[in-house]
């Protein structure tokens, strides 16, 4: 059997450093090891359309800032499949189909629905759109038989709901969609980091993301401001690790040689914490050196993000090329689709017998 | 701004007298009135799968025969479109879409969906694809710029949701769709004939229905059999006719000038009514006559069905043209959709700005 990836983002803003940990690297890591026949990367413009119906400025405005943080992070359009969703129609055809293998009540189960839901506040007055997401996420992944689909442990749910459909429509119907298997992120530092801020989430509206298009300048700035551990108020007082930002974030980015090149002081990570943990060692200077750290790391892909924004209309072709070759392979599985469900009319004289 | 209709029904069965005074007889008038530039008249293949997911193979039997009864009753693909709900794959792009402008709550409040949840005794486990079948209606008319759609009344609550999606549409992206209105039988006793045993619906399981292709042995069998006023146990008693289906039946479908040909000793229905109401008349009296009516308005579309049924490789070819021109309408609409909502990225430069 072909392997192969699915998995994308909403572009619903420019991605960020916890993009970068959580997916966009090791996705780059994925695409280079040459284990895959075939990695598609969705820009989800009709999934964030779902709960954004009113704005469709901002989705569209986003999808070209999803596409450079793409390339600027590596992912090679020779190599993956860069496509927008609402290019390919015919996901919504199988939304529509797979809409009647699922309940009402399975959806309002779903816990991701739920904890989304009461993220954005909807209650009674959820987009119907929106409720079925998990619905068209199957669509998502089944059009491209995809059999890895890597995302992060809050998404388990959603891939449930594929597996179940692929069960309920291949026992229905005959054996024709591929049963996915999720890829969690392997490294425990790299599941969710948290805002500048602390908090646990990044998010644009609270000003405590640090982007991929972010300049030297803003990097540190930010860095500098990072929130630490609160009851680490004189640098000889001991301080705390765990549920600390910059710690936090020297887990998910930090390796050896970052020491030996920006602060030789110390060996490896372990040494610095337990230094912080004693006491004896201030916050500036850890913030110093992850600023050094994430500059070293983020560089590069800034750079090649400038690149790329001079070479707008190759990006556009990037876009455009990939969507079709993504279409044709959904078109593909749509057929397979109809037939198994026998509405491929007039594809055979089924109609006549 | 031309004038289109749009209709339709689930092929989930033949149809019968049922559907013929209800709204098959009114479509045919409406085709030979020279009023409507348009009359798209659709199989409800893909809505009768949302309650029929495991019974595909019913679905597809039944749309030849749907395509029969309405040939036979005199729809003509010279003046009305007739195609297949399912080879119109635009239809579900828009489904897609205009889920995002309806809230959850609103199709739970919908009395038409509240009462066939009922009736199909689904309760919690409706599936999805169900509960959204109103916007999914929505999307069938809007596809086709319908301005005006023939239902029966228990249909309004369904007209009323995409009536309220038009405005929503065209409130958020700009006037796009068309505002459809809802024509109603003018008919009373169009409005819904109940089955021969008295029941409000006639239907396949219940065994009560008389069918458009129906012999003409067991049209007499039926009629003869039908409920009628179970007090009316003597000729001399005096008879109901409210609520009595063979007087409904008449209501529905005898002329004065079968009376003439007959039954000359009553010069309308309403004597005849009088006569049963005074009592004095007898219900096998009755029945024949309704037998006689039947017959004479059956005969002549049961002998084009079968003609019908002689060239179904002709049938097949008039679905497939329907199907085809249908489409194209839908692709145009679509368009017209996505270039509102700023969707055709690759239509124009828009991504580029």
């Amino acid at each position: 059997m072909k392997k192969v990836i699915l998995t994308g983002d909403r572009p619903t803003g420019r991605l960020h450093v916890g993009h970068y940990v959580g997916s966009l690297k090791e996705r780059v890591r994925l695409q280079n090891s040459g284990e895959y026949d075939d990695i598609y990367i969705m820009i989800a413009d009709a999934q964030a359309l779902t709960d954004n119906a009113e704005h469709p400025e901002k989705v569209r405005q986003n999808i070209m800032q999803v596409a450079l943080d793409y390339l600027a992070c590596g992912l090679d359009p020779e190599k993956a499949t860069i496509f927008i969703q609402s290019m390919v129609p015919q996901l919504t055809e199988l939304t529509f189909y797979y809409m009647n293998l699922v309940t009402v009540s399975r959806l309002q189960r779903n816990p991701t629905v739920k904890a989304e839901i009461k993220m954005r506040d909807f209650e009674a007055s959820i987009p119907t759109g929106f409720f079925c997401y998990p619905i068209s996420q199957a669509a998502d992944i089944t059009a491209f038989h995809a059999t890895t689909v890597p995302v992060g442990e809050d998404q388990m749910p959603m891939l449930e709901q594929c597996k179940e459909i692929v069960h309920k429509f291949n026992s229905v119907y005959g054996e024709t969609l591929t049963d996915p298997s999720i890829m969690l992120p392997q490294n425990q530092a790299c599941l969710r980091l948290p805002g500048i801020d602390g908090k646990a989430k990044m998010s644009k509206s609270l000003g405590n993301c640090i982007y991929l298009s972010e300049e030297p300048e803003d990097i540190k700035k930010k860095v500098m401001s990072m929130f630490t551990d609160p009851n680490h108020l004189r640098v000889q007082d001991p301080g705390k690790v765990e549920g600390n930002p910059v710690f936090i974030y020297l887990d998910a980015f930090c390796r050896d040689e970052h020491f030996r090149e920006f602060l030789p002081d110390y060996q490896n990570l372990q040494e610095l914490k337990d230094h912080y943990q004693r006491g004896g060692l201030g916050d500036v200077k850890v913030k110093k050196f992850l600023n050094a750290v994430l500059q070293a790391e983020l560089e590069p892909i800034r750079n090649r993000r400038k690149m790329w924004e001079q070479r707008l209309p190759e990006v556009y072709e990037i876009l455009r090329e990939g969507s079709k070759k993504a279409e044709a392979t959904a078109a593909a599985t749509l057929q397979e689709v109809r037939h198994a469900m026998k509405i491929d009319y007039f594809e055979n004289e089924n109609l006549l017998k």
